[in-house]
């Protein structure tokens, strides 16, 4: 699009608002005034929300509301191919052009340096305000999965912020990416994703359980949103829009493709993919839907989902987008249209949705569709009042511009030290025999070892080269005992590289290992940063696109591990990674096994404090690591009569011992959901059910006492399972009803309160129905499958 | 039960059935009799069957009509622990005891000599027929997937049958299974199974494929059924009962866990499990229940499926049974259930069924219920209704003794054709470089080699050492060259076990085949007959409750595949199986790959003379290989917009290739559905769709001719398959829709017209409903994924 410079107008910033020319099509002028001179009720930021949006939209002509729910790009008016280019300039033909069809929500997530953004922005949304008739501001769009990705601070993947089960901390991590984010003139962010991903980008997700991601998801969406814009006084309640998606069902596609259909029942849609976006999103300012299809029904086109159950069921009264270019795979994907005007109508009437870009956008068929009578304008009028009842609730008319010192609310020292405590609370301990870590920080010698050591290694939803601002862990540990004047060393040698079998560093890394006194070996798997990612000829294991078909580590990694293990130096293995990874052999034979999932910033530090103990591991895993690929489905909450565990196994001798199920391997996991150690250990003792009994409608509280009866002080997460003894239909044989982390001094204990609500005990019954059906239902609180008690609750 | 040896009442046969007493609570002889003296209308063969039920329905008792329902089983009577044991004595309290409370359907699939079998089935038949009050006779019944298992003719297994894609054939084998089980006294064998098995227990069933299956199964129904019994004049119109099984969805269990529950929706349930049930069993005479539960609700008691659709909306009107121990599963397994009442109860209520033994008979359960007004009677009644007109169209009552010609009907020559037949078009030639096949018979010296060249390896329900009475590859092959008078010397060498990492048979095995011609290596999976898979301590990788997590070869089979590859003497691989194997090494390395899907007796002879070239393979795949379990699912017709494939690969030397769908693979399957080679090749020409223009209820015919361009004569499967180009819900990117095998001398050529229904055509659309969607369809014929000729139709 920027090929042609001729096309670019180089003007000074301060010049060019007052250059734009109202386009004739605007022209119009007295819809965005009333006659007699008064404010109209739209920009009056006393009225009600219902009241402005009653008000605003007869303002509007069908052109204008189409281009509301058109998702526009600064890429219209700015070039944005080069991310180090600060050149402040606009194309103003491309502006104008852009602008007239495509003006609700525009994608700015670009990288650019800071001004050129604010810049950007300015232009557009100044253009938009002040010189069209009804002066709508647009909201700009951006990603923020795990941070704002222009130069923002970076934090864990969603699938490492999740093993912290910590909400709360959650929430701080939410706020901080919406602080960094607004200053620039950002008002919508997309995220969090609440996918039950059992495979596929399980990065990106708060892992398998529907419970902890509604918990976490609600978490995310409410420290986004919480504040309000500056100057916004009334009406405008949220910062920041979150954007919960993808709506839904979108993490168990066939084969763990991308984009591939996913089968499933209405069963499954209510009790599985549903509730964490029920749970998290009610409040959300946006959802965007999924790619995929849902028992072959297109959600970009599900009625029954997006209508009968998002708007009529739910009542969610605010935006719904589209994916990138999902309208269009109407055709080209799921065949269920053959022609641009079917894939919008469609979309539209089903889904009441806006139309992002990344396709042929097809909603420009809409104003011709509704002359000749194809579609009905009332479908165009729903959707964009969603829509301006979000822009509304962000108070956007009252605060649509970037802030002049957007620089003093990004990477603040308040930021750096949510980051570090997300790090340290994101590492899980899967394995300490002989309670080998914590290390000593006199040890004397540490050999860290691995293509993951001295290497930042993000999940995917990075800008372009973020890992450049990450610390290493070859650098954290030498902070980490440089800061406690260790004279400890470290002694590195990569071994082998991520992507390939050479084997030729071995007999470095080998002897490294030998001249030291614990060896430290990081493997795992890695992705790319959005530009990296989709740059032909570049190699990931995980991330959107990047599909396994094997979760065992690729290449040398593993042969690695067992030449370090076996030279009979204590060994550690750290799984640095984005998935489960599948290696029983680790698990038998390493001395102890971390897991920590894609770091942000500072996560070479914090495993560091983990691995010496200056901090206390608490985090548990969100998915359960299976042992092999071909062992999946292994969820925790796994339905009665599923797993029947009479395994086989493939001894290191290769001797073979055949069992049933299965033959040669088990479907148990090495790690189950929930799983994680600590350096200190924990009691449970009077587990209290209160009421042991209640009606059907009733909430009930779970109330445990817990001791920290180790040494040190350290934090546990109290997780609820409950069973259904007998259902009418076939149930979980256990699933995550609620959860608390504290923070137990050694020796002192504590008495919590979890309340489970009523709803939480219901099925979705044969009537299609949710129904808490009368029976006792078993209740067991502790630490993973490590059940320290079991309490009966009786429901009549 | 047969510990106590002073319960068996040890009396010459031709006293038993005078020796009996008539039971107490049968005294009401007059139920069996009219007043008047004339014969009840129910024991008129010239009467109808409704009005021999109307008739015989009230004279029951309630605890007659639930002994009716309840399995009952030959060892109740006979010692059935010695399958060599020929004591021609029986239980006389065992036999009054077990025929009080379960009489309708007497399991008597023991192995046992046939003079034993016999006097079982007489004794219990004698008994029932003459000294009881009404007289109902029992069907007795066994096994019958391939064979009847007690010394009867073994067929290929139901995998390798369908890999025929000869349902004429097919009708020919279920004929002879009949023939040989009829005279000994069954009347109901438990077969087809129609799972659409893409995991599990394939071996057992006709493949991935809707069509094929229900195909195949209508054959298998069909020639099982069609005939008479002796003696049987009017109402008796088929000859032995068939059971499909496993109603329904049992095939895809989560995890490829046997007995594990099935995920789905009602579409998946219309569109991929019903059908095959629809075409093939609504003349089956009777249907068992699955053990699995769908989409939350156990097949066992699943009202929707077995009383909406199958009762009200088939009118199916024959008996269902459960499967063995399958109701005590909603107390032990799917927790629908607390008591035995309750499973009792719901398995009535909701699947009008029968209860099979293997468990605690919660039938018996019934009276006191009926009597406590739990359960109504009526539903005991529709349930008994539906067996005895399952009895009265065999003519049971006519025919209820077996024949003492019975020896006649056993191993006949006719048989061993079918047998041999069979076996030829079961075999699937997979791969063909530089047509190394077929070998010439003049070739000197063939190395025949591998753990399956000298061992038959019979697929599961198969009887105690069955595979004693199968040839072997080695014997086969001898006994092929010493019939056309070959000088050509075999030498073999087994290599490896199958069941083992041992590599010290290597040596040898290289040495032979560098001594050789031509090297042909036999490996694969392996299971076990019904004793032996059951037995603690056996090893398998197929069959009823052995699971896979990896599909493999296991142990030294792959190494020494490559070992041989590597001597340079030209490679031919036989997959021995009943399963796919999942080893693309083979595919890229071996000269020839040829499957044979787990054979019958004459399997080692079939194998011989398909490499020689006495046969001209034929066989399809019905199912289709994946890459690697990581690559599952892979069935050919797979939904649009599921499979992506940008692969990647590792490399023999190890380099890794980096894609997307997969990493490290591929989503496309080694071999696809369809795929077989011939020694001749074929062309597709003048490809017609009559007419080429339909309504939506029009049916329509695919013309083409195919000529067999090569030099040798052969047999095609002319396949149709049918792809959806725009419909309202996501469609299989293809699907079969019909397909004929002929038989084409080499040169000649022939125009096969294949008649496609406008059901076909249907999708089951978002108001679950089948409807036939105006719109173009492409239409594929050809072979396999290799498609000659293509063609629309449009539907307006």
């Amino acid at each position: 699009m920027y090929g042609v410079l001729s096309l670019l107008l180089i003007v000074p910033a301060a010049l060019c608002s007052s250059s734009f020319l109202e386009p004739r099509k605007f022209s119009l002028v007295s819809r965005g005034t009333n006659l007699d001179g008064s404010l109209p009720t739209y920009k009056n930021p006393n009225a009600s929300i219902d009241d402005r949006i009653a008000d605003l939209l007869p303002r509007m002509t069908l052109e204008e509301k189409v281009a509301q729910i058109i998702q526009g790009d600064i890429d219209g008016w700015m070039n944005t191919a080069d991310p180090l280019d600060n050149t402040l300039v606009f194309n103003q033909t491309g502006l104008e052009t852009e602008l007239s069809t495509k003006a609700g929500a525009i994608w700015a997530g670009y990288q650019m340096p800071y001004e050129k953004l604010v810049f950007a922005i300015t232009t557009g949304q100044t253009y938009l305000v002040e010189n069209t008739t009804l002066g709508i501001p647009a909201m700009f769009q951006s990603e923020g999965l795990h941070g704002f990705p222009d130069n923002g601070t970076m934090f864990p993947s969603p699938i490492g912020m999740a093993a912290s089960f910590n909400p709360d901390l959650l929430s701080s991590v939410a706020n901080v990416i919406a602080m960094e984010a607004e200053g620039l003139g950002y008002s919508e962010l997309f995220a969090p994703v609440l996918g039950m991903f059992r495979w596929g980008r399980v990065e990106e997700n708060y892992g398998e359980d529907p419970h902890l991601t509604g918990e976490m998801g609600l978490a995310y969406v409410t420290g986004l949103q919480t504040g309000t814009r500056r100057n916004v006084t009334a009406s405008g309640s949220k910062r920041m829009a979150a954007t919960c998606k993808h709506f839904t069902a979108y993490g168990s596609p066939l084969g763990g493709l991308n984009l591939a259909p996913v089968v499933g029942s209405e069963r499954d849609l209510r009790t599985i993919y549903l509730p964490a976006f029920k749970r998290a999103c009610l409040e959300s300012l946006s959802i965007m839907t999924a790619y995929s299809a849902y028992d072959g029904n297109p959600l970009v086109a599900n009625k029954h989902i997006l209508t009968d159950i998002l708007r009529n069921e739910w009542n969610y009264p605010y935006f719904v987008t589209t994916d990138a270019g999902s309208t269009d795979n109407l055709i080209n994907q799921h065949k269920t249209c053959a022609t641009r005007e079917c894939a919008a109508k469609k979309t539209i009437e089903h889904g009441l949705s806006g139309e992002m870009g990344g396709g042929t956008y097809t909603y420009l068929t809409l104003p011709d569709q509704v002359a000749a009578g194809t579609v009905n304008e009332s479908y165009i009028d729903q959707t964009v009042s969603f829509l301006l009842r979000t822009k509304f609730t962000l108070g956007l008319f009252e605060s649509p511009y970037p802030y002049p010192d957007y620089l003093s609310t990004i990477h603040t020292p308040e930021s750096r030290e949510v980051l570090l405590q997300m790090e340290e609370e994101a590492i899980v301990l899967l394995e300490n025999h002989d309670s080998l870590l914590p290390l000593s920080t006199d040890i004397g010698s540490v050999a860290l070892i691995g293509p993951q050591a001295n290497r930042v290694t993000f999940g995917d939803y990075v800008f372009f080269n973020a890992s450049n601002f990450g610390i290493t862990p070859l650098a954290g540990f030498q902070e980490f005992l440089s800061n406690v004047s260790s004279s400890t060393k470290i002694n590195f040698a990569q071994g082998c590289e991520l992507w390939s079998n050479d084997q030729s560093g071995f007999d470095e890394a080998i002897s490294t290992a030998q001249q030291s006194d614990v060896a430290i070996v990081m493997v795992g798997t890695w992705s790319l940063d959005q530009t990296l990612l989709w740059t032909p000829g570049t190699n990931a294991t995980t991330g959107e696109h990047v599909d396994l078909s094997s979760l065992d580590l690729v290449g040398a990694q593993l042969p690695l591990v067992q030449a370090i293990v076996n030279t009979g130096t204590p060994t550690v293995v750290v799984f640095v990674s984005g998935k489960p990874v599948t290696e029983p052999w680790i698990q038998d034979n390493a001395n102890a096994v971390v897991q920590q999932f894609y770091p942000g910033d500072l996560g070479g530090l914090a495993i560091a404090e983990v691995i010496f103990g200056a901090v206390n591991p608490s985090g548990k895993l969100p998915v359960s690591f299976p042992r092999d690929v071909g062992t999946t489905p292994d969820y925790y909450n796994f339905l009665n009569g599923q797993r029947l565990p009479a395994p086989g196994e493939i001894l290191d001798n290769g001797t073979l011992v055949f069992g049933h199920q299965y033959v040669l391997n088990s479907p148990v996991p090495l790690w189950s959901f929930g799983h994680g150690l600590s350096y200190t250990t924990f009691n449970y003792t009077d587990l209290q059910i209160l009421p042991a009994n209640i009606s059907t409608t009733d909430n009930f509280n779970v109330s445990v006492t817990v001791q920290n009866t180790g040494s040190v002080d350290g934090k546990e997460v109290v997780q609820v399972y409950l069973s259904d003894v007998v259902s009418s239909v076939v149930t979980p044989a256990q699933r995550l009803v609620g959860f608390q982390k504290i923070s137990l001094a050694a020796g002192s204990s504590q008495t919590v309160s979890i309340e489970v609500q009523s709803e939480q005990l219901a099925v979705w019954n044969l009537d299609n129905e949710w129904e808490v059906e009368p029976g006792v239902f078993t209740v067991q609180v502790g630490t993973s499958a490590e059940v320290f008690a079991t309490a009966d609750l009786t429901v009549t």
